[in-house]
C-alpha cells in the first residue's frame, strides 16, 4: 500500500514526456525532499538529452538518499560526495527553473555536468537551509589577557559550545574539527573589514558568559575590532567540500540567471571543459539575511579550459575568495624515463586526480631555470599510475635538456576569456585572477577588493596554477576602494610565484594593457608589476578617494621590478601621493611615461 | 638510456615463469622501493593464477607509486587507499615470503585480496619504518595544574613540536590533527597500565622544558602513573587507515607464518569471504623494539564470513583493540516501501559501502521490540542507493508486522569459528569479542586482558555488530589476571547493547560452555551475564592471584541479571571472595549450583 501511494506521488510529480528523443521531466513544488524524485528522473532518462523544468517554487534536497560517487574536485578536498543532480554523460542536458528556490541541506555537491555535450541552466536560485560558517559579533577584545568576546549569531545558524570549543555547523553528522579561517566583516559597508587579516582560529577554550556571549581565548596577532562581525568557515583541508555547480570535461555550457547563496566551496567551477558563458547571475547573500559570507571559496573558478570563456553582467559579493580565477596547472617532471616518456606528478593535494592530459594534447616544455613555454610535444599516451603520478608518452623525441623538475603545462587546453559588466565587491581576496596565455578581456566591471583587484599570479610553487599571460585588455572598468585588508598589495598586481630553482628575473608575464579604466581608490598603489614584459598603461583616470585611510603611506603609485617595454601615457591622477613612480634599474632602461596629468 | 636500465633491472629482479597458466614471480632484495615492482607483477599477470616468490630480505615499500582506489573498508575510514600489493579477481593468489621483512612506510594498505578464490600468504613480517604513533615516557604529573611532563622517544618516532601542539608522525604529507586516544603502558609488565583508562588527548598547549621534556597541559579525570608510557594514535575518525592485510569478497584464505609489527589499523580483516585460516602467526612488537604498542586496532576482526574462521597458534600482543572480534552486520529498516521491498540503512559510520547482502542471501527479520531473529526471507534484488541506504526485494511477502526500526541480519554470511593455541595479552581492550550465531570454540588459548577477557555484545546500537551466539564452547584455557584497567568488567563479561526500542529484559545469548578453564586473576569477576539463557560454567580451576590489587572489591564473583537456565557446576574457587554469586529474581529461579568447590 505504502507502495502504490508512492508510485502515485511520482506519476504526479514526473510528467515524462519522451518527445524527439529528448526526455522532458516537469516538476511541481511540494514540501517533501527531492533528491530521489530528480535522482529517478535523471537515472531513468532514456535518451541522450534530458530537459528538467520545474515549476516556480521552493525545492527542498536532503543529502540522506543522494547519489554517491568518488570524485576528484580541482581546488577542492576529493572524496566520496553525494551529488543532487548527477549529469554525466549527456549530449544535452537543460535545468529550467523558472526563478525556482534550491534550497540544499548537509554535505552536497548541488550540481555535477560530467562528459556532457551541451549544458543549459537558467533561473535559480541555490541556497542551504543551514549554512556552514559561524558567524559572531565582537563585543570586546583583550588583547593583553589574549581573548575576544563575542555574541553569536543564533537565527539560522548551527553550533554548540561543547567541552570548552566552538562546534559547527552540526548538521548531517558532520563538523569541522575547529573554527579554522576566520574573517571580520564591516557590519555597516558589510565589506571585509578595514585592514582585516586572515585568522587562523583554533582556540585555547571558549568559555560561556552568563549573558550568553562567548569569550574565546586565543591569543592573535591582531585583534578584530569592536563591532565587527567575525566569520569562520572551518579549517583548510575541510572546509571544501565541493563547488555548487560543477562542470567537468564537458562543453557548450549557458549558464543564465543562477544565483547562488551558500555552497560547500567555489560557486561555479569549470576544468576541462570547452566554452562556458555565464550571464545575468551571482553569488551573494540573499537581502535580508545576516549572514555576512555567500560562499566559501571563489564565485567562479577555471581550470584548463578551452574555447571561449564568459562572463557577463554578473555580480559576485561576499564570498571567501576569487572573485575568479582563470588558469591551467604546471606538474613537474619527476623522472625522464626514457626519450619518449617521463613520469609526472601534480603538486598541490587539491590538484591530485586532475586529468592533465590526454592523448592528442599538445604540451609546452618549460626548462627550469627558465620559466618560459618552449618546445611543444604532442602526447601519444597517458597512463595514471595513482592521483598524483602519471606517465606521458610523446610523438616526439625529448629535448636532451628534459630533465627532472622541469615543467610542463597544456597548450591545448587554454581559454580566450572576457569578464564583461560584472560587479565584485565585499569580499576576500581578489575580484579577479589572470593566468590564460590567451585573449583575456576585462571591461565595464565595477570592482572592489580586499586584496589585489586584479592579479597575475602562475605559480610553479605551492598552488602550481598556471601560466604567463600574453594578451590582457583591461579597460573601461571602475574600480572603487581596492586593497582594504590583508598584505600590501595593488589594484593591479603582477606577481609570479616560481620554485627556488627558477630565474627569479626573468619575464614572465607579457602584454597588459589597461586603459581607460576609473580608478576610485584610498591606497597609493595602482600597478606593482615584477617581471613583466610590454605593459601599457594608458588613458586611466585615477582618484585618490579618502573613504579610508591609505595602508602603507610610503608606497609608490606604480612599480616595476624586473619589467621591460613600460608604457604610462595620458593618465590623470588627482591624489596626495608624491611617490608616482619606482622602477629598478632594469625596468627604468625600457619605460616610456608621456602624455600624463599629475604623474611625475 | 635510462629506460634501457631499468628495463635491465626488472629483468633481472623478475624472473617470469608462465607455467600451466600460472604466473610466477620471484624477487631479490635490494635497497630499493619495491612498491612499482610488484605492481607491475600483479597488473601484468596473464593468468588468474598468481604466485609471488620472495627470496630472504628486507624488502622496502614506499606509497608514492602505489596502486590507488577508493575503498570501503569495514571498521575503518573509508577513502582513496594506496595499496600495495592489489590482488583482485584472481582465481588463486600465493605469496611466500621465506622469512623476508616488508618494510612500508607512509599511508599504505600493504595487502589487499579482494574476490579472490585462493589465497595463501606465508613467511613474512610486516613492518613499518616509522610508527603512526607518539610516545613518551611520563616523568611528572601535577593534576592540580593541569599537566604532565613526558620524555618523549625520539628514536625511530617523527613528530614535532609546533605552535604548542605535538605533530605526528609528519610522513608522507600526513599528520593526526592532535594526539587523541593515549594510553599508559607498564614499561615493565609492558602490558596497559594497571586501572588504566583510555584517554582522548587534546592538550591545550604543550611546552618544551629546558631538558628537552614536554610539558602538556591538559585536564584529566585520571593523570597517568609516573614512569608509565603514554603512546597517542590520533583522534577517532583519523587513526584507522586502513589494516596490514584486508581480505573482501574472497574465499580459502590460508595465512601461515605472517607477523605484523605495525599497521595504520587492524592487523588481519576479513569481511564477506569464506573459509579464513590463520596459523602460527602474530601481532606484536619486534623484539628488541622500545615501541609498546603494536598495531592500531584490533589483531584479527571477522565480520559477516561464512564457512570456518580457525585462529590457531597465533601470537597478539601490544595492539591497541580486541585480539579478535567476529560478527555480523545489523542494519534497520528505514521504510517499508512496499510488501516487498525496504530500505535498509547501514548505520556505523565504518559500515558505510559495506556490501550487507547481496541476491540469493538469506536474511533473518528481527522485529523490536524483541532482539529475536524470527521469519527468513530471500534477497531477489539489492539496489544500492549509496553508501548508507540500499532497496532490498525479498522474495516473499513481508511479515505485516515489518515496520521502520526493526533490523535484519544476515543468515547466510556467519561463520563458526575456532580459536586454539594462541596467546593474547598485554594489550588494550577485550582478548575475544564473540557475536557469531554458529558453533564457537574458544580452546587451549592462553588469555590475560585489560578489559573483559571473552566479551560478548551484539549491539543493535552504535556499533550496530550481530548477533546472538547460540553454541559457544570455551574450554582448556588459561586466563591470567584479567580485567586489568578500563571501567568493570569480568573475564567472561555477556553484555548485549540494545537500542532503546528494544526489549532490554529478553533473553539475548544463549548456550555459552565456559568448562575446564584454568581461572588465575586478580579481580573478583569471573563470570558476568546479562540475558542469557543456557550458560554452563563447568569444572573450572579458579585460584585469585595476589599480583594485582583487586579493582573492585565489592563485585561478586557470579552475576546473573535477567538470565535463564544456568548451571554452576564442578568448579573449585580459591580466593578471598566471599561475595560468591549475585542473581537477580528472574535468573535466581532456574539457576542450578552443585558440586564445586569454594564456592557457596
Amino acid at each position: 500500500m505504502v507502495g502504490r501511494k508512492i508510485l502515485i506521488s511520482l506519476i504526479a510529480l514526473l510528467l515524462i514526456e519522451t518527445i524527439q528523443a529528448k526526455d522532458i521531466v516537469r516538476f511541481s513544488p511540494n514540501e517533501g525532499d527531492f533528491t530521489s524524485v530528480v535522482r529517478q528522473a535523471i537515472e531513468k532518462a532514456e535518451s541522450e538529452e534530458i530537459k528538467l523544468i520545474f515549476e516556480k517554487g521552493v525545492y527542498s534536497f536532503k543529502p540522506d538518499l543522494a547519489f554517491e560517487q568518488y570524485m576528484s574536485v580541482t581546488n577542492h578536498e576529493n572524496g566520496y560526495k553525494k551529488i543532487i543532480f548527477p549529469f554525466q554523460g549527456f549530449k544535452s542536458v537543460e535545468v529550467e527553473g523558472n526563478g525556482s528556490e534550491f534550497i540544499f541541506s548537509g554535505q552536497v555537491m548541488p550540481f555535477l555536468f560530467s562528459k556532457c555535450g551541451q549544458v543549459s541552466m537558467s533561473g535559480l536560485n541555490i541556497d542551504w537551509s543551514t549554512p556552514f560558517t559561524f558567524q559572531g559579533e565582537v563585543v570586546a577584545i583583550n588583547p593583553e589577557e589574549g581573548w575576544r568576546e563575542i555574541k553569536p549569531f543564533t537565527d539560522g545558524f548551527s553550533w554548540k559550545l561543547n567541552r570548552g570549543q566552538i562546534e559547527f555547523p552540526l548538521v548531517d553528522g558532520f563538523k569541522f574539527s575547529c573554527l579554522g579561517s576566520t574573517l571580520a566583516f564591516d557590519p555597516v559597508s558589510t565589506a571585509v573589514s578595514y585592514d582585516a587579516k586572515d585568522i587562523y582560529s583554533k582556540p585555547t577554550t571558549v568559555e560561556r558568559m552568563p549573558n550568553g556571549n562567548l569569550r574565546v581565548y586565543e591569543k592573535l596577532k591582531k585583534y578584530p575590532a569592536v563591532g565587527s562581525i567575525l566569520n569562520s568557515k572551518g579549517p583548510k583541508g575541510e572546509n571544501r567540500y565541493a563547488p555548487a555547480i560543477h562542470v567537468i570535461s564537458s562543453s557548450n555550457i549557458n549558464i543564465d540567471r543562477v544565483v547562488i547563496h551558500h555552497a560547500l566551496g567555489m560557486g561555479f567551477l569549470a576544468e576541462r571543459s570547452d566554452t562556458f558563458t555565464l550571464t545575468n547571475s551571482g553569488v551573494y547573500v540573499r537581502e535580508g539575511s545576516d549572514r555576512v559570507v555567500s560562499i566559501i571559496a571563489d564565485a567562479t573558478h577555471f581550470c584548463n579550459m578551452k574555447g571561449h570563456v564568459l562572463i557577463e553582467n554578473c555580480r559576485f559579493e561576499h564570498m571567501l575568495d576569487d572573485g575568479t580565477n582563470v588558469h591551467g596547472t604546471y606538474v613537474t617532471i619527476d623522472k625522464v624515463l626514457n626519450d619518449h616518456q617521463v613520469r609526472i606528478s601534480l603538486e598541490h593535494f587539491q590538484q591530485t586526480g586532475f586529468e592533465f592530459a590526454d592523448q592528442g594534447d599538445e604540451l609546452w616544455f618549460i626548462h627550469e631555470p627558465s620559466p618560459d613555454r618552449m618546445e611543444v610535444n604532442t602526447v601519444m599516451d597517458v597512463k595514471v599510475i595513482n592521483s598524483k603520478y602519471s606517465v606521458l608518452t610523446f610523438k616526439n623525441k625529448l629535448q636532451p635538456e628534459t630533465k627532472k623538475g622541469d615543467v610542463l603545462e597544456n597548450k591545448t587546453w587554454n581559454p580566450t576569456f572576457t569578464m564583461r559588466g560584472c560587479t565584485i565587491q565585499n569580499h576576500r581576496a581578489r575580484n579577479i585572477v589572470l593566468k590564460s596565455p590567451l585573449k583575456t578581456i576585462i571591461e565595464n566591471n565595477t570592482l572592489s577588493s580586499m586584496m589585489a583587484s586584479i592579479l597575475f599570479r602562475g605559480e610553479t610553487y605551492y598552488w602550481f596554477e598556471s601560466g604567463q599571460v600574453g594578451d590582457v585588455l583591461i579597460r573601461n572598468n571602475t574600480f572603487i576602494d581596492c586593497v582594504q585588508g590583508g598584505s600590501e598589495q595593488a589594484v593591479f598586481y603582477v606577481t609570479p610565484r616560481l620554485g627556488k630553482h627558477f630565474n627569479s628575473k626573468a619575464i614572465y608575464d607579457r602584454n597588459i594593457v589597461i586603459e581607460d579604466n576609473n580608478i576610485r581608490t584610498f591606497n597609493n598603489r595602482i600597478v606593482w608589476a615584477d617581471r613583466t614584459a610590454g605593459i601599457v598603461i594608458r588613458n586611466n583616470d585615477i582618484v585618490q578617494t579618502k573613504d579610508l585611510q591609505v595602508r602603507f603611506p610610503e608606497a609608490p603609485t606604480f612599480q616595476f621590478d624586473n619589467c621591460e617595454d613600460i608604457l604610462i601615457e595620458g593618465n590623470t591622477y588627482i591624489g596626495d601621493n608624491n611617490n608616482m613612480i619606482r622602477a629598478d634599474e632594469k625596468s627604468s632602461k625600457s619605460i616610456k611615461i608621456k602624455k600624463n596629468k599629475g604623474i611625475h
